[in-house]
């Protein structure tokens, strides 16, 4: 972080540049820092660390120095993961020195967050070396009040500009809706797998077409190591992660399977 | 795997159901059990393990029991990861007993792997606990000749085949473009990140655009655990991968920052 200077805070999400829980996660974030946030010009959930590759980007300004504090806010015709792109390499002033995502309408717990665009956001932070968080709420609605996640994401913030988080892995939290908060834990990401996906219709045509669903089956429940189990008994969970998905421990045996 | 039945292959990619690729990993594959494609209707280079979550999904059978071998073949209208989903939860006679995905047209070396469609079919695969592999070779062409890629595909395929390949991971195979293929290296992805990325245009109507463009810095080219290091060598190489990105060593550290 450069000295004597505000922090520059870069934000952006998956639900796109007009959803409630971005504009609370800016409102928190400016008492901190300038803002700058990229966020998409779509919803954009799902979109994991999705690229756009066959067209190219536009991105329009929505507002600058507003409120006369020092936030500047473009819409982004791509991805989360575009959004953040373009931001660093084009439209920011300078790198930016806290990378936040979110707050994402709904969970990005367990071996699910593979898919979140939230997320996604926030590996291409832990690329620059910047402490990069992304957050998401257990409330799905598009009006939900994010008033709950306000004690974790200062923290958090916090943490950051002390230069006290550890910029070698980033940071999933999940806030859980509840009735009262119990604390925080440090986990791993529960694992489990999504099970009766896609429910299937007919159109007019007489053809076929079909709906992502489905639930999510953790396989361990009742391991506590996990981020479920205690997103499920109110605990905020905040789980260390890193883009590389290199399975290390296996590099050797591996090795002698295929020299053999 | 079923006893006494050719086992059921699963295939995919990313350059959709009509590269060369992945034909000619089909081609391979049906000598060892009876093949089962779903691949994406177009182009979806870039896709990491995103999903189409507003719009349904379509698919439309190309061919079965072609040429008289058992080779079904549908492509569909989403992502790697859709493809992959919905044929095993809707199109497939049961769960396949090996998941291929390729052969990429170009490089997914290093952390650039997160991006990869390719590796978004794979990771799908690795939560079904199935032997899961991604094969991707380094020329770009639309007409590659593939055959360098063959001895690695039979020896994955084959310790597929007789349950010898680890399920707890699964596998990042790159095949370099080379006069002579020296050998098979397990390795770590490569740390770097892109650099350089967007090129910037004016419209015709004065607005300006931004193409996704760039360049890969590695931050370590001389490090010999790195598959990029041995990819410019001429060797192919395998990394074992997790789809789950937790940072497990660094739990305990991050709990301690946090509750203190």
């Amino acid at each position: 972080m450069e000295e004597n200077k505000r922090p520059l805070i870069f934000i952006s999400n998956d639900d796109g540049y007009q959803a409630g829980g971005l504009k609370y996660l800016a409102e928190i974030a400016r008492q901190y820092g300038d803002i700058f946030i990229a966020a998409p010009s779509t919803h954009q959930s799902g979109k994991s660390s999705a690229l756009t590759v066959e067209i190219p980007l536009r991105a329009k300004l929505v507002a600058n120095d507003c409120e006369g504090g020092h936030m500047t806010f473009y819409h982004v015709s791509g991805t989360p993961a575009d959004c953040i792109k373009l931001a660093v390499n084009k439209l920011m002033p300078r790198t930016p020195d806290i990378v936040l995502s979110g707050i994402n309408h709904g969970y990005n717990s367990g071996n699910s967050a593979i898919y979140s665009g939230t997320m996604g956001v926030v590996f291409e932070g832990s690329f620059l070396n910047i402490p990069s968080i992304g957050f998401s709420y257990g409330d799905y609605t598009s009006n939900a009040d994010f008033t709950p996640c306000e004690p974790i994401i200062r923290q958090m913030i916090e943490l950051a500009v002390a230069g006290k988080l550890p910029t070698d892995v980033c940071y999933n939290v999940n806030i859980p809706k509840c009735e009262h908060i119990n604390g925080t834990k440090v986990a791993s990401a529960a694992t489990g797998r999504w099970v009766e996906e896609y429910e299937s219709r007919i159109d007019p045509h007489g053809e076929a077409y079909y709906w992502l669903t489905g639930k999510y089956a953790p396989t361990d429940p009742d391991d506590d190591t996990q981020d479920l189990y205690w997103l499920q008994r109110g605990y905020v969970t905040i789980v260390p992660c890193r883009a590389d998905q290199t399975a290390h421990s296996a590099i050797s045996n591996i090795a002698k399977l295929i020299n053999q």
